[in-house]
């Protein structure tokens, strides 16, 4: 049975080319960047070349790359290192200040767990956390925005495109909002999703910190970066310490291979995006007109407009038909797709996107998000709609 | 010219039985271990049978053993994440007790700065940090460790070998004293140089927490683990958190293929244990045996004994020269080796093993790290040692 992946939005397969950029540094040239010899002097060209090369994509400087673990773990390190940064400033000695003068953050109800979670986590630890409410397209409210500003926020985090329902946030205008209120207040963005179709320069963007995934574009897992503007001067502690790696902002030894195939496909990537933009945005139209025939009671969660959200996921309510249900049986076929994201996909929970976007429980539960990808063909949707049909009739 | 790595202990190269073990996991087999469709399955199966392997090789329940991004993290996750689970606990509020109440943690003076590091981070937030004395040899002083035991003592840190000088440690002697004062008291141990050439079965051992390495042992980079015994009921929090991932320990995307690599070169390291201690302790005695008839002046720092310190790690001081000097004339011959440690290699410090070991910062810097390894072959310590004997008369 031919297989067809409609499940892009949670991971993508590596691609050729870098997979191929990544096979030196197995095992030919192995160093640890740490060492001073040669093997060491070629490990650290191949992490200099490779940061270069994601900061020239986003417009940033070499020095404000720190590559990551992961996504989660930039996002960790963007919304910890910020707070331990400033508790430390503030009190010396690590310590958030426990009275009224607590710090502020501000989310978006729609953020990624790792942002959610991380700002939950420090919310039990002191800090207030205000959760930004979104309208029934995914939008964040921009005047709960501004009127939540205050004296004591120290940090916003919006994420650029949201990865269970594709929408687009206006960041350049939240920034404007922020920094009129207050320039020393951080910005930051969660661009994971964003990156493959949509320009990721942060002086464009005016944001203070931007979180990358390299998984997610066709890149290997186990490896992310936090872009952070003037890292010398901008508050930000490490969340895991030890030799002191990228720039003492998050140690281990450099994962070499990964940050190379990482560089290699924010390259591809970012000249693929214009063309691939409007080719899967095209597959993702056809799929919804005929899936709209072959099952009209389909919803839309959230909106399909080019400009406002990504090009290649839908999200979309079954009504009569739970999500499982269908997952199971489109996996029966051979379709890959999900109900929300993958994170959550094995948790009892529904989606907290859908419910942020004011969806009942049940409308969350019969929901599937469909994500089309670069290796996405005609002939496969052709044939997901072909199978779809035989599912949604029986 | 031919080149001979005589670094080792900083990192090795993948094995190419690991690198084929990885490989379908880059683009055949990509699914997001998170989703519930076939190619998630693929990824759930490929995680739990490389979490089995490892969990045995060290006789820990599967249940136990939590992937992570290094070894620094794990580290990091150790000390950390008992520290934050304690004062949840304490105080329910995330904050440490700050009073006199503070918990306690002992660290000996050799770790890894992944957790010298990381306890002095948690002291500036509260917590009161013991650095443990060694003796010239490099063995902790235990009737120290015994006498810091306390009501406030919530943890003990102390490495299984050391990775500058490869002092074995009396992992499972400690832990009969730690547990004999009180036996909550947690113990945690650093086994990413012992896990080549030592047995690190966790119940021989007595720990509660054991931080592994891949790209120590022949591996890929951006992979480590950590052993958390009955993680149900030990007290440990995330330090990374987000979609849940590793039981909730460590959040992110799991990365599929160096899992897998990593659970691989856990089996074949194991396997090959007993005959490479002997084949690489023979090459090391022989290697030191003809430098000394080289240049007479050379001291040992630390011991060597086939029981008591790793086969592989010779750490020398050359009086009269200066580690940077010799490093540089090796590196120009060839060779490679170090001084110190890697992450510390690009400092301006000298090795805190060293001077914890008693030794001046002189003898500090005129010392110079040679760890050999699997692809180590006596042809190759033939070679060096005509090198080094030009080296040295020049």
């Amino acid at each position: 049975m031919e297989k067809i992946y409609l499940d892009y939005a949670a991971t993508t397969p590596v691609d050729e080319k870098v997979e191929k950029a990544m096979r030196p540094y197995f095992s030919a040239s192995f160093g640890n960047a740490g060492s001073l010899h040669s093997f060491g002097r070629d490990a650290v060209t191949a992490i200099d070349s490779a940061r270069d090369a994601v900061a020239q994509k986003i417009g940033a400087d070499f020095r404000d790359v720190i590559f990551t673990g992961s996504a989660t773990e930039a996002n960790n390190l963007a919304l910890r290192g910020i707070i331990k940064a400033l508790g430390f400033r503030q009190l010396g000695a690590g310590r958030l200040e426990p009275s009224g003068l607590a710090p502020k953050i501000l989310v978006s109800s729609i953020e990624h767990e790792s942002v959610l979670e991380t700002a939950r986590d420090l919310s039990a630890g002191g800090v207030e956390v205000v959760v930004l409410p979104v309208d029934g397209k995914g939008f964040v409210d921009l005047e709960k925005l501004e009127s939540s500003l205050d004296e004591r926020t120290v940090l916003v985090s919006v994420m650029y495109a949201n990865n269970e329902i594709g929408t687009i946030q206006p960041v350049a205008e939240i920034s404007k909002i922020i920094k009129k209120f207050d320039y020393k207040i951080l910005f930051h963005t969660d661009a994971v999703q964003a990156f493959q179709y949509l320009d990721c320069n942060v002086n464009m963007l005016g944001v203070d910190f931007l979180t990358l995934s390299a998984h997610k574009i066709y890149g290997p897992k186990g490896v992310g970066a936090l872009f952070a503007r003037n890292t010398d001067s901008t508050p930000l502690n490490p969340v895991i310490t030890g030799g002191g790696q990228e720039f003492g902002l998050r140690s281990g030894t450099e994962n070499v291979p990964s940050i190379v195939g990482f560089a290699k496909t924010v390259e591809i990537t970012a000249e693929a995006r214009e063309k691939e933009k409007k080719r899967v945005g095209k597959l993702r139209g056809h799929f919804w007109r005929e899936l709209k025939k072959i099952y009209p009671a389909v919803e839309i969660n959230g909106i399909i407009d080019g400009n406002s959200t990504l090009p290649n996921i839908l999200n979309i309510c079954f009504p009569g038909y739970r999500a499982e249900e269908l997952l199971i049986k489109f996996d029966e076929a051979g379709i890959a797709v999900s109900a929300g994201s993958a994170c959550q996909s094995r948790s009892a929970k529904s989606s907290h996107v859908l419910q942020a976007l004011g969806f009942s429980e049940e409308r969350a539960r019969s929901s599937v998000r469909f994500s089309f990808g670069r290796l996405t063909e005609e002939r496969e949707i052709k044939e997901a709609l072909k199978l779809a049909a035989g599912i949604l009739k029986k």
